[in-house]
């Protein structure tokens, strides 16, 4: 018998596990990678998103995923979906011509990559990432999709840190979380 | 009707692009993207890994997946196997108690990390990357598993590029690659 929605988002919410203090002082950060490692767990992701993509949407061209953690999910979501996969990357990274966007981290500033070549115009995409805390790298990736001329469905993460308001930086984007807290 | 292991690899080999001089002048780069964009070759290689990991091991307890291309590949493989993903990060990047090892790059050092509890003694894992050069960081991520006393059945990557001599450096690992440069 197929586990309930419910069940999945349990499942998950008990794979996730908190350190206070880390990378800094004052932040408690969401660890993820106990999902990764209990194969049920990271299934219930997959599902969760997949069920909530084939109810919003008719046509899914491509998932684009951010470096790094977004890889963990996002290739999984384009199988099921049976659609491609592209890759958002720090600067640097990618081969051939790219487009980049800055965005501002607590203390300078850091770049987001993709290829040029990798949607074409219209193309319908929804972005993944493991987590949603500020907004400050899904918004850049956001911008990219506009240089591409693509179509952003929506984002869809893990976790949502809510106190730290990144669906307000995001509207009017469509933001999609599993566990928030 | 399934498609052959040949024309699996076929389709593996078509969706490799070459760049001259990236990341700088001299190398050829061979980029991965058009893997990941056509979902076919993807599904071919998650489905040629498979075949090799049960054609050759009983037993495997968890997938090792180093940052960050081995996270495109490796929690596929994992999900296929029924198994667990453990990632092997860059220094920094894992909260909790990690243990490190320091490599060497053309110029200075890095140091990969993983989480003190990944992988518990006697684990039987392979390791994943998207591609094997010099095998730097495939030398360090073993040399993590031995201090936690895993059991490394083997590395899996795409790509190897055999004028480097990685699987020299790995021995007696053994070294199972897709295509071959």
């Amino acid at each position: 018998m197929a586990a309930s929605p419910e069940c999945k988002l349990q499942l998950v919410r008990d794979h996730i596990r908190p350190y206070q203090d880390f990378p800094k002082k004052g932040i408690l950060f969401r660890d993820i990678c106990p999902i990764l490692k209990y194969p049920a767990a990271l299934t219930a992701v997959i599902d969760l998103f997949e069920e909530e993509v084939r109810r919003n949407y008719q046509t899914v061209d491509l998932i684009v995923g951010l470096d790094a953690r977004g890889f963990l999910f996002g290739p999984l979501l384009a199988q099921r979906l049976g659609v491609g996969f592209v890759l958002v990357r720090k600067k640097g990274k990618l081969p051939g011509t790219t487009l980049s966007v800055e965005y501002n981290l607590e203390y300078g500033k850091a770049e987001v990559e993709i290829q040029e070549d990798a949607v074409a115009p219209g193309q319908k995409v929804l972005l993944i990432d493991d987590l949603l805390a500020t907004g400050g790298t899904l918004f850049a990736a956001c911008e990219l999709m506009k240089k591409q001329q693509a179509e952003v469905l929506g984002c869809m993460v893990v976790i949502e840190l809510k106190e730290l308001n990144g669906k307000d930086k995001l509207k009017p984007q469509s933001i999609f979380s599993l566990v928030q807290y």
